[in-house]
């Protein structure tokens, strides 16, 4: 049976999803494009094929020819529609960030608990992306030890935008660094400690994080959103026996001109296009099977992701280490 | 409006394609699963939900909910099989080879050009891997200058079968060299010469070829059936001007036990996942379109492994440098 | 004209120097070689053919058939040994720490300026090697930019001895990472911030170190005595327009058993052979002609890596960031 | 006691064997730089600090303060000058080829024979580079279990004159590979096969060999003088249970403008500096001991490379795989 999914949101990351949908997910098929901008929401469904498009996110949730929802609108927007989707009983996967604000996720953790079931899946992509999948299962395996470390190199070309900032770095760029290492670690964070060196321009220089697990691990992250010279991801597990190291996916390396190269992408779209595909998939079979993807993020880990970027804002700020203060787990994420 | 695949043959390759048309060809419908052995068929049918299974590979091209076929059933029947599906004017991709013997290309090609449109791909997947895309790329960008020589590795952990000849690997192994470095280069082959060294046991050892194009260029090719370590395919692209060369698909590297290593694979099936899908796909769109895919091969492609394979065990019997005598090309596949 | 060089301590380091000088060092003389343990002096002398064994080193130094002096005793002797050069106005190079107490440092800079010229060269080596040579070059070419940050990662396998803490990490093991990234950056440190995961035994665990320098930009460094699978070493230099990064020096590869691997040394020495061989012959060239040589480690060199390294041991104690509070820098050793 | 060298030849190659032994070589003294051109020799000797110059190789040789020869004068001349030295019962280390004739190549032989007592090595420097010792360890320790292929890559930028044809890059460039083939698997060639791609302009085309040993071992040779990338060498020994590669000699890699890149040098001295250093260390040894360096080259070396070159020569041009007959090996060589 079919799955008619809806998906809010005709923007880059809209229309990426909205194409997953109709041409990688056989089983789902892409039911309604959501945009405030009709036109916009037009001209994705068009040219996908997608059956109907509507301006209305709370009517689009209502509808009985949608069986599950994605949300990719305005990222202010993310808490609220979720919260209308657990309502209606539909499974939802939002793009990140759950909410900026943790408050906001706790209030989708409360929704989601009082409905009773499990219906939140957060678009943390990376744990989908096979080099995590990698350190994660060296680690199970046991060939690491116990983890100590883990270092996290996030650069971008250029910043869209000329008034980005340190603040903006930790809450926009990092929640994916955040994620995935609480992820392979499989450990919450105690505290975070940050800084950013000096540039000579007016562009948002990198930040440097240090944070602490309330098991006594480092997990150090770079966000370098004005890396110049490519779109570029590195990490590094380190454990007490072994460390695994992300490797760049290559497939040809180039000799010319007394040099030996290979290219980096401008943006991250291509790195992670395999990981998208395998997180809706996963996204899929939950809505088929009611079951929570192993692997998938869920409401607790955007409010852990929030959390942490609102404390790391303010250690930016303030030169000290911070402490992260989660609430208890609920059982229900357990 | 979906397109309906029948597969012949649910082996390994079969249930392959079947995983494929069921799982990855949104737009299309596994619609029956064909094998001499109906248990084969049910079981493979059941895991993918196919529509139907049959044991007579003639009745199901034959019938009115099959759009298009694709053969990959045991080598020796894929001609006629490709002839049958000409005949009843349905689109097929047939597994490689074509056949082992070229004249039964010619056959296969004489009832394509009869039906007046283009109806056979042939499965050589390799054209769709990423690393001969962009060693391609790199070619008819200019970056390379005129091509001049290609090299080829390739490299398995062991023959299935003890008793596998040198004559084998060049039949059954090297028709995927033979094809993608004539599609790299845009060349035909003028001559083959070929060697092999003296192993120690009675296993297959490697075969060394080198063919020469039409236009001058060398290709060499390494066929290592017992390699031991791994399963490996290397290429490099040498050009007057520089050269490109494949690099392994990785993602992670390990460090431990000073060492630092990354793993291979076992067998195929991994390092060219992608490609089957990006070639399965192409067929769809063929079928769709009635535009043969660009970079697919053809009945023409087929016919000229099959010839170059006989050329070569012939090769590596007298010691020579043998002509490659291909027919001319029929303007029908130009 | 041959210089008669003295090599005072004959333990690990002691002896590798003196085989440099004896079997490396063209137009140099191992003229002596001095231990408190005489049968351990005359073991060395002997293999290596020296002129004479001595244990005394204040005699040693005043020795008319000695020009220029290599200390390589135990580090608590390292000052007053390069006082007593300085007094007896004979060139010396002092292996690293000139001292663990910066106060201590001041006192040889002191003795050295009264001196009218420079005599005192310490052994910090890494400048000399390879990668760090061409990071340096990139950055001064202007390949990179204005420099960002440095990541700076130092693995051993294991501590020699058990009760080896976090302090010594920062003490005897950083001193190398706090004086290449000074060198490579051309700055001085302003503060640093250190922390510790925690172990699952009693072995020390990593130290990360954030540190800043007065230009702005941020000195990452891990010290991991305990990482268990390699000596290794790693560093990138990280700049507006781009960045470089250490590469292992690698001279083959080995396919085998599923694995492509290379291997990493059990300890530092084959890693820095070139380097102490090209400081040594750095410091001959300075015996011979006076001039100070312009990459090598001078006394303030020695000082600051003494004082960041006792900001470093305090840092880690109070967790919080602390001010590297080093004297100007004298125009003596501008 | 110091060993007197005199280098014959003040060429490009002279001039660094006399560097090697005026600056890398403890024990020994540059005693006389000779050439027929007395400013070349002049410049060379001055800059170097050697004792005395001369323009006669012959009186050279015969001088009672020269202990051992370097003979790195015209190609033309190395036999007869090693003659010369054997008959004066003094230790000669002459550049490669020992000729390009195989018969002047015995009369080498003869004479050494004739004498006596080993004093021919031959500057097979490739043997000392750590790849190749790597290689050849790999397959002593029985890692790789026996030896089926090795693959030889030999690039270079550009052919120093318009008119290098493929013969001389078999004669000129490729006895490096045959020798350092034949060293490593410790074989000797049976027969050799020979092609060439065509070009686009007049400049030599790479050219192709693939000789099979004794033992049935394919060694498989590319010289491609006009590959315009780079120098470049790469080499891969293939057993049955493993295989391992040459690695490029790497110390930094660059991030910049959307590529990851290393740098190829532009000539040959750079990647073989320490293996001529380790050669030339060894022919300082012979003297001193006596005892022919292990896994130097000798004059049967010499031959057998100057016989397959001929055979290759012969080769090419017929386009048959030619056999390579070589004599007896003397037991004087054993
Ligand atoms: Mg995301
Ligand atoms: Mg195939
Ligand atoms: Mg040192
Ligand atoms: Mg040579």
């Amino acid at each position: 049976m079919t799955v008619r999914i809806a998906v809010i949101g005709a923007g880059i990351m809209g229309a990426d999803h909205a194409r997953i949908v109709a041409e990688d997910l056989p089983g789902a098929c892409l039911q309604v494009v959501c945009d405030m901008d009709g036109a916009r929401a037009r001209g994705v469904a068009e040219t996908l094929g997608a059956v109907d498009t509507a301006t209305d996110p709370g009517a689009v949730i209502a509808r009985d020819d949608v069986d599950a929802v994605i949300v990719a609108s305005p990222d202010a927007t993310h808490a609220d529609l979720s919260i209308s989707c657990i309502r209606a009983g539909k499974p939802v996967m939002c793009e990140k960030p759950l909410s900026a604000s943790s408050d906001d996720c706790l209030r989708v953790m409360e929704a989601e608990q009082a409905s009773g079931t499990r219906l939140v899946q957060v678009g943390f992509m990376r744990r989908f992306d096979q080099s995590y999948v990698e350190m994660k299962a060296a680690l199970d395996e046991g060939i690491l030890g116990r983890a100590l470390m883990m270092h996290n190199f996030h650069r971008n070309v250029a910043t869209p935008n000329a008034d980005f900032t340190g603040a903006m770095a930790i809450t926009n760029s990092a929640p994916h660094e955040f994620d995935v290492a609480r992820h392979v670690l499989g450990a919450e964070y105690a505290s975070i400690w940050a800084a950013q060196p000096t540039r000579s321009d007016d562009r948002v220089a990198p930040v440097v994080m240090v944070l602490r697990t309330t098991g006594g691990q480092l997990v150090n992250i770079e966000i370098n959103n004005n890396a110049a010279y490519g779109y570029d991801v590195r990490g590094e597990l380190v454990g007490e026996a072994g460390s695994v190291s992300m490797a760049p996916v290559l497939h040809s390396r180039l000799d010319s001109a007394l040099s030996n190269s290979s290219r980096y992408d401008a943006d991250w779209r291509g790195r992670y296009a395999e990981a998208y595909r395998r997180q809706n998939r996963a996204f899929l079979r939950f809505v088929e099977t009611g079951r929570f993807p192993d692997i998938a993020a869920s409401a607790w880990d955007g409010y852990a992701a929030a959390l942490v970027a609102e404390t790391g804002v303010k250690a930016l700020a303030t030169g000290n280490t911070e402490p992260v203060r989660m609430i208890d787990r609920p059982a229900f994420y357990a």
